[in-house]
């Protein structure tokens, strides 16, 4: 049974400040010299429940480590985010810089500023100008609207090509339930490094534990199926706050039948999978958008090995850009995984066109094969039938522009 | 001490066909539309002991799976290699087609099948034109010269832009020993597919066990290096030929001085690291070269993987083609990496230059950075200064050719 149909889980207009009780902005206050949005504050009407994941990367930037500490009670009420300075590599002073930027939230707002998520995203290694920090801070607060979560969305991008917001809403015991989100991040040809950050909101009343396991589970399946694990920038986050306006209160019964858990579930999933989805969209230079279906895998992990390894191949990724069906190099980057592969059983298809069975070439029509391969949207299907393991993944192609928008983007 | 300059290893000219005892040619046998030489073939005036390192994929080529074989008996006498097309994912008709180039080489130099190496690089999934293919080899067979080394190696050229020989000679026992090779890759950009085969020969004699390990020993300093390990593609092979011509008898001694055998590791790490830089130096686009030294890592294997992960990351590459002293970059592929890192530790140098000092920026000089990274040979030096493991790798940039070269490159 499909949990999203069942409960009517539709696409509403907005993000993060789509469910009730959200207030946001978006200003300029002058670290970006182009004069574009960069600064970027969203506001719960009282104390959500809040969690996060963040960057695996050892060099993490100090607002990463502030924002885990002020998480460690489970409960937020606003997140404060900066674009054009990723305040990294910016040591002590930068970590003192984060709790100032937390300071001056708190103090805006009239909130504690322990319940302030920093976080901060672009250059590497410049400290973070702090008199247009706490001025554009002061200006974002006092232009926050229920229907800012545009504005906010617009604040946080820094080589993003457009805004990215999804948000949803459903029926939950009588009560209408919504959950938002924007994101920013774009360079899905290198996921190795560009910074990802997601903010996601939601009304319903969710208990801190529940919430990040569930938080986990929907970055699995979005985030972290659009980028290496464990191959994160220095800055990356994704924010979850649930301040429960809706009167809506998550239970996880654990029976047989869904509960209202396994619905918001759904929904979350859904927020986070479309947000994901344009990251990919947006990819540097991208002309393509790719989806990669791995089965018959030993397991799930092995099914995600594979496909990552094909989504993060530049020659796989060239050969979409040449519109060329190199089904080749899909092979090989199979081969290389660590997934288990039987060279003699791997099918290839793309669309639904069979291109490889048992490790070879099959005889196959050229004319839908290049009709799959120049069209904008591509599915690509390896199965591997050795078990039952699944993954999907996606990724975009590899241009002359990714190159040119990484070389010329100077420090 | 330098046993390089203690024993007087020098470079000489020429390559697989420097040291006693081997002749070779390269043709085209029109497996190339190009018309270019595409059929290549080495032979030892005797049975030689040999040893080859191959792919660790697991898509490897028919040819690979053939010549682990005829390599069983730590033996061969020569290696027939084609380019334009790789043999690969042709399934048992493959296989089929590689004994038949084995067969057909042995019967033109009537020697036995068994002791014939068998390599094929190009287009993945197309069968082997065998009558061409066996044309070729007989076109080879009548061409073989003692000077036909560069014919060999230009022959075995894919995307390659020139071509890649080095040999050099030193004394043993008072007799001339000479060790020599040649190479082919240009894909360093994308390590993890691109078909990577070297050839080494020498005049020494060298028993097979100890010719295995010295070789493993010497790829490892070299092509694996350049290239991440397991991440190969579906043909790659290092093999060596050692047919005693020069009289001189490596031993091993395991003593306190150098023995013959530590002399020999010198003179073939020496080769195999040359081939291996001008395989980088080729890198599709590349216009620039760069050696990254990772010091002070918790161990050999640490710095390695840390320097890899500069190496190969993207957006490292294409700061370097856009010659800005992105750092941030390359701290952040460090942070990523699974080597062991104290972020409040580590310091980044370009050339002499400190830029990073305990994980944050230093003032530097601007004008001898911008010096260093418009220069086209760039060393970046990393020191974790947290251990005594040390690693060098070599990588080159990130240019729109690269894009261009990839994306057209048509199946």
């Amino acid at each position: 049974m499909d949990i999203s149909k069942e409960f009517e889980i539709h696409k509403i207009k907005g993000g993060v400040t789509a469910p009730k009780g959200y207030k946001a902005a978006g200003v300029a206050c002058g670290i970006k010299q182009s004069g574009n949005k960069d600064m970027s504050l969203l506001v719960s009407e009282r104390a959500a429940t809040a969690a996060a994941v963040f960057t695996m990367n050892k060099m993490a930037a100090p607002p990463v480590h502030l924002s885990k500490k002020h998480l460690e009670d489970g409960k937020a009420q606003a997140v404060v985010i900066n674009s054009g300075n990723a305040n990294a590599c910016t040591g002590e002073e930068g970590y003192g810089d984060a709790i100032k930027m937390a300071q001056a939230t708190g103090s805006a707002l009239g909130i504690d500023p322990h319940d302030v998520i920093v976080s901060s995203t672009g250059i590497i290694g410049v400290p973070l100008p702090m008199e247009k920090v706490e001025a554009g801070v002061k200006d974002a607060a006092g232009k926050l609207a229920v229907d800012g979560g545009g504005c906010a969305a617009e604040a946080i991008m820094t080589t993003d090509t457009f805004v990215k917001e999804y948000a949803v809403a459903f029926e939950l015991d009588g009560a209408d339930v919504r959950v938002g989100g924007m994101a920013k991040g774009s360079g899905m040809i290198a996921p190795n490094m560009a910074t990802m950050l997601a903010v996601i909101t939601t009304d319903a009343s969710v208990p801190t534990e529940l919430l990040k396991k569930m938080l986990v589970s929907a970055v699995d399946k979005s985030f972290n199926s659009i980028t290496v694990d464990g191959d994160t920038s220095t800055n990356d986050m994704v924010a979850l706050l649930a301040n429960g306006e809706s009167g809506v209160e998550l239970t996880a019964a654990g029976a047989d039948v869904f509960d209202s858990a396994d619905v918001f579930q759904a929904a979350l999933d859904e927020v986070c999978i479309e947000l994901a989805k344009l990251i990919v969209k947006d990819g540097e230079g991208a002309t393509k958008f790719i989806e990669i279906d791995v089965i018959g895998a030993a397991g799930n992990e092995d099914a995600k090995k594979a496909a990552m390894a094909i989504a993060n191949s530049n020659l796989v990724k060239t050969a979409f850009f040449g519109q060329d069906a190199n089904w080749g190099r899909i092979v090989a980057a199979v081969g290389y995984s660590s997934a288990k592969v039987d060279a003699s059983k791997v099918d290839v298809y793309y669309g639904e066109e069979k291109l490889v069975e048992n490790g070879r070439v099959v005889s196959y029509e050229e004319e839908k094969v290049t009709e799959i391969i120049t069209a904008k949207n591509i599915k690509v299907t390896v199965d591997l039938k050795i078990g039952s393991g699944a993954a999907r993944v996606w990724t975009c192609d590899f241009s002359y522009d990714y190159v040119k928008i990484n070389a010329e983007y100077h420090t």
